[in-house]
């Protein structure tokens, strides 16, 4: 597998920086979650005065093996209808990239259908969706490392466009499956608890969707190491923006992460590179029920709780105006010291 | 008192608006608070196409008798102080209104303090801080009556020029101390339950506040309505804000309110006109003890948890891109009829 150069951060200005933070003109840490989302990002960019540039929300589209055993009540074909929909700019994630300035950058890693070029969606397709996980891997090693290679591909690309602040968002009918294999693998959290109701599965779909997950984890016979329960629960798609989020952090960007399928990759990418972590933020904590456990086990906490569960990228890009106020804050706020206010505490 | 007319929201067109949220291009319910607020500016506004224009904060500003009882931290030259530093730009609240595109109105509802002319600042001063409600009514009801006067003209002005989202905000040394005895007069929750650390008392400054609090809940002796307590324990600047929110609900204006102290207001608002209520969205729960309390009480939840415990507005215009997501997603998403994407639920 492609390797990443990933370095740990450099927490050698901390000290300035949080001595900056608590001479702006307000009652010391008044700004709660502004003050340490602005430290995250003065540090990831190691300076007292932060930038965000250009961002950019990817949407890797994949199919699953997995939609055979009838645990999503999404069918297949509306992976490429959305994807192709997403293209046209009507969809959930148009409207909010439109509204933060985000471009939105679409990437076919795994799509079932024959996507027509020419509509401006990149085409990395490693294979006609993943195969069943139920009864195998999911993919092969070999295609897994090409789907980090290729998602890597696409931030670098995006990068070098002068971008510094990036989100991954996701179209997969099925793809809550694998993010819940990938939690339970690398969480240790009872399966059961890993399980949502994903796009809308009533009580019994969501029993259903156990005992297929449930066999698919004790017919799992692979080694026991990190790559191989990845390739073999994963997605396409998944493994594209795993890829794209390490070369992302390698590059010092600032990575905004989405829902429950967005954080299962985090997980599962820190579990090959426990640095990727500091250079992320997690956006949204969704009604997925397995979300909050994943975030509690990972010690995070999202910055927005609006009960989303579309996907898309949607809540990572809705909480972009949040970041935003935390950079505006370090560097347009006066100092006690530049202003006749007295510092009472 | 002036008199409101604040009509109950005619549910009319509930239906076609569900109809229309529900045929967007998402699983059913799937951008979860989005599409709340978008039913709730829908109803406002009596149209399933919505527009939030010109949005302002009016930020009153007001000094407190009760501050000579030792129930903050803050000294009361910090009122005028930030007034006017937030005239010149550089405090929290500015770099959040020109984030958003909101207007800033400052106004001096009874600042203990000659503000000098030519800031921008608006005069409706009443008279310089309000008394101890220790020993006696804070406010008389003529002047009670007088700031809800003046805090409905200034926001009459502002609709005048298109604005049809408001928020408010406050400055004013010690106002936690009123606002908990407004939340205590209004919730029934026990007092101690109301009183948290303000700008940053530490456990025995609270007990201290408590001390003083309860007894002056026990020297009321005004009438058993709600007007009386208002004035007994208010501040100017609440009950400024008090009177603009009541001119704002009843010129069909969404009101975001803010955190603990601006909750208490419309609370005590609601009490005198309950329909207020129904033109109003909640912008951020802060840490301040009550606040929770006090939205339960309320049967109403924040959009925004950031731990904010500033003031000034700034929990309410954080939220506003919310409000503008959920706009855009009634006005700018795509239906199911209108492309080709199968509608699997």
């Amino acid at each position: 597998m492609k390797t990443f150069a990933i370095k740990p951060i450099d927490r050698s200005i901390e000290d300035e920086i949080i001595n900056k933070i608590d001479n702006l003109t307000k009652p010391k840490g008044s700004l709660g979650r502004l003050e340490e989302l602005a430290l995250r990002i003065c540090l990831i960019q190691h300076t007292s005065t932060p930038e965000l540039k250009n961002p950019h929300n990817v949407l890797f589209a994949g199919d699953h093996g997995i939609l055979d055993e009838g645990v999503s009540v999404s069918p297949k074909e509306v992976t490429w209808q959305q994807l192709s929909h997403f293209s046209k700019g009507g969809a959930g994630i148009n409207f909010l990239c439109n509204q933060h300035g985000f471009r939105l950058v679409l990437v076919d890693a795994g799509v079932d259908y024959d996507i027509p070029a020419g509509h401006g969606i990149i085409d990395m397709k490693v294979r006609r969706g993943t195969r069943n996980f139920l009864h195998g891997p999911a993919m092969t090693l070999e295609e897994f490392d090409q789907c980090v290679e290729r998602g890597a591909q696409v931030v670098r690309e995006i990068h070098s466009e002068g971008c510094n602040v990036i989100s991954f968002g996701e179209m997969g009918s099925g793809n809550t499956s694998p993010s819940a294999m990938w939690m339970y693998c690398f969480t240790g959290i009872d399966l059961k608890r890993c399980i949502g109701a994903g796009a809308g599965l009533d009580n019994a779909g969501i029993r259903h969707k156990y005992e297929v997950l449930s066999q698919a984890a004790a017919n799992y016979s692979g080694d026991d190491i990190p790559e191989s329960k990845i390739a073999w629960f994963g997605g396409l798609e998944m493994a594209m923006a795993l890829g794209g989020m390490l070369q992302a952090a390698e590059l010092g960007m600032l990575i905004i992460v989405d829902g429950f399928i967005m954080t299962s990759v985090i997980l599962a990418a820190s579990q090959l590179y426990p640095a990727v972590m500091e250079y992320a933020v997690f956006g949204h904590q969704g009604d997925e029920s397995g979300h909050k456990l994943m975030l509690e086990a990972m010690n995070v906490k999202a910055i927005l709780h609006l009960d989303l569960r579309l996907g898309e990228g949607s809540g990572a890009v809705c909480a972009y105006p949040i970041l935003e106020s935390a950079v505006r804050m370090i560097n347009h706020m006066d100092s006690f010291q530049s202003v006749n206010v007295t510092k009472y505490f």
